[in-house]
């Protein structure tokens, strides 16, 4: 494309390490375009723009907090079978902004369709009729901050005029980078797949654990592929998938108002009819599903705030998947533990503290502990061969994995965190100095 | 007494800011012996006896983690009705020790009971029998190494001479400082009350969230009373009264194995018989002890590691007390909003999110939050006169009071905690560097 991805990161993203990025590209139905609205008084882009032009199947899994941003009601209350844009703006959570940011989803909304179908009208020979209904909105940053309507509707229609038709690596990048709060790392994958022998690509972008005003550590995730798959379908795979890849990560056991994940179908490939989430055809489709969502989910994490290192870990022979999971989130969220592992010291006392308050059913003397090969624990006793400095010398690994068999059955969970960092303390704490 | 508390204090604790001590003499039946065992090799105090002459009533509450230390297990196999003595080690955790840790108890309590009866027999009229049984143990520090059982047998005879049948304040400091691992200064606390006409005492010394090694935030806390009372009333008092103290109490949201809470009563003081629980001659006595208990575990977050705030988190008008239980440790145990307190941000969004991660009833537009006497949100709302510079002025004090009205209800309930700060990660992180 004549562009220089690493260049145009690097004046990005300033000396920030970059972590190996898939070269996404063209979807069929799919347009993406960002801009600056000068949320952040900068001119950094903060306002996203997907727009799929015949409409889009999708689904949606929303967070578990009681309390909602106006912008997942928004898109709670609409009840339809098609979208035809997703707006993100990376600098207002629109969160406990009341009438005027509910009001504002529904103006914005307006707008944006309005102007889609002129744009349906000049380019399209069968223009579609697009809704307020039809769009959908992410929003991730401040909370209680009033919603900065007025600085997007004045840029909407430049953001539509930039819409092109063809997307290429540049696009995602600045999407991806669009969507970014205190990120350091835009996140990006891909994988491509077969439904029958037809070739379908699955996409996606995120961001993570961050805030750079304050205030919340919102997961987005967006997934687009040009298979066709029902809006049904969709959620079976997104709800089941989502289980053991965004759900199975943890930065500091807090959980946004915001979070949102959602997949987009566009329908594009012409591939042979998918009847149900069991038709044999979607197998390997929901692998690649699965991958792309674990491949962001991993990034997430690794881009957590003040993370030094990526932990993994594996909860083995569980009565049950929820036992387990419990013992794997009690673990990746003992500030203990992740304090010890940012100090580089296997202190397996805590890994044992953390197991024993999870109220998980575990069987003591069948327990074994591992970090990474080293087995420390194991049928509930201290390994005869067990060498703290040898466990030391692993410690200083960028990627640590904690193994923990628990003996009550035959369940696994793997969950996937970072350390506890005084970065994590200085983004949190020290973010107005 | 002739001993300057605070000079002594000054040379055990180095330049640290001495707290308000109440000053707590004799007890009686109860005797105190400390000295060093050199588990640290250094020869601060690391091991303290508590000695009652004629036996005591007790009560127990343990920490609620599936894996449980040794001595909790020794401690809990004993079918008895008196304690004769309590022995507290400071060092070693004898947790995931195993067969050597478990034995070190039995021959510990061999030990210990052997040399007591010969001091019966020299010193009392009606010399006791002390068995093993009688025997209870306290441990704390590190997990997984070998007990230290020859380094405290050595020390038991000296221990056991030291024993004076008379108390004073400098014998109670050097318990409270014999039980700490890393906290910064020790806790004790009084009060004195009445039983029928009858004055009796209720004294109280912890140790909170530490560890000078590793590995655990171990509370321990030892309640002594000269007050009659059966094993059946101190039960149910100490349960009850440990609901809204030691119980609302969290530095980090971690549970050691080594939780430990005991009340002990010499029955020496002369008053009425107490025939039940809901007695009215202990009203008096349940609100003092309700008072030494909150004391301590005011105590123990004060001291918190790496503390610079303590905060008191008031729930309001929730469903029932363990909704308002869990709006208060949500909010209390989120790393992102104890940042921002570390930092003096009044990040009240923060407050927001976890009250919405809660998992509680709440009525959203009945939602009220205070910063002290700031009011930020009434009725659901951003209150109108709120104003962010007040709210940054306020939160530069040492004590943060935050109040959350929930509306779903009339049950309260008061957390308390601290900030997380950059010092909490040093303690944790770099303690071998």
């Amino acid at each position: 494309m004549g562009i220089n991805i690493s260049n145009f990161l690097s004046s990005k993203l300033k000396n920030r390490k970059l972590i190996d990025f898939q070269d996404l590209d063209h979807i069929d139905g799919l347009s993406i375009s960002t801009l600056s609205a000068n949320l952040y008084n900068t001119n950094r882009d903060d306002l996203v723009l997907f727009y799929f032009r015949e409409g889009a199947n999708f689904a949606s899994v929303y967070t578990q907090s009681k309390i909602l941003s106006e912008n997942i009601k928004w898109n709670l209350d609409q009840k339809t079978k098609k979208i035809f844009s997703l707006i993100v703006n990376t600098r207002n959570a629109n969160t406990f902004t009341g009438e005027q940011g509910y009001k504002s989803m529904q103006t914005l909304a307006e707008l944006v369709s309005k102007q889609l179908n002129e744009k349906q009208k000049q380019d399209e020979d069968n223009p579609r009729l697009i809704k307020t209904k039809n769009i959908m909105f992410g929003c991730t940053g401040t909370i209680g901050e009033t919603f900065p309507l007025e600085k997007i509707t004045t840029k909407v229609p430049e953001l539509i005029k930039n819409i092109r038709y063809t997307q290429n690596k540049l696009i995602w990048m600045k999407a991806a980078l669009g969507i970014m709060t205190t990120d350091t790392q835009p996140k990006m994958a891909m994988e491509e797949c077969v439904i029958g022998k037809t070739t379908v690509k699955i996409y996606g972008i995120a961001k993570g654990s961050g805030m750079i005003y304050p205030n919340m550590a919102t997961t987005l995730g967006y997934i687009f592929t040009d298979a066709d798959l029902s809006n049904d379908i969709l959620k079976k795979l997104l709800k089941k998938n989502v289980e053991n890849t965004f759900n199975a990560i943890s930065c500091d056991g807090d959980t946004s108002t915001n979070d949102m994940i959602t997949i987009f179908s566009t329908g594009k490939a012409k591939h042979l009819k998918v009847n149900s989430v069991n038709d044999k055809k979607i197998k390997d489709f929901e692998i690649s599903l699965n991958k792309v969502l674990l491949n962001l989910a991993k990034r997430i994490v690794a881009d957590g705030e003040g993370a030094s290192k990526f932990i993994t870990i594996k909860i083995l022979n569980s009565k049950s998947e929820l036992d387990a999971k419990k013992v794997a989130f009690s673990i990746a969220n003992s500030p203990l533990l992740k304090t010890a592992i940012a100090g580089e010291d296997p202190n397996w006392g805590r890994v044992i503290m953390a197991i024993g308050k999870s109220e998980a059913e575990i069987k003591i003397n069948k327990l074994s502990i591992k970090f990474g090969d080293i087995i420390i624990v194991q049928k509930g006793k201290l390994h005869s061969s067990y060498n703290e400095s040898e466990a030391a010398l692993y410690m200083k690994n960028s990627n640590i994995e904690i193994s923990v068999s628990v003996g009550s059955g035959n369940k696994n969970f793997t969950a996937y965190t970072m350390d506890l960092t005084k970065k994590y303390v200085d983004i949190n704490a020290d973010y107005r100095s």
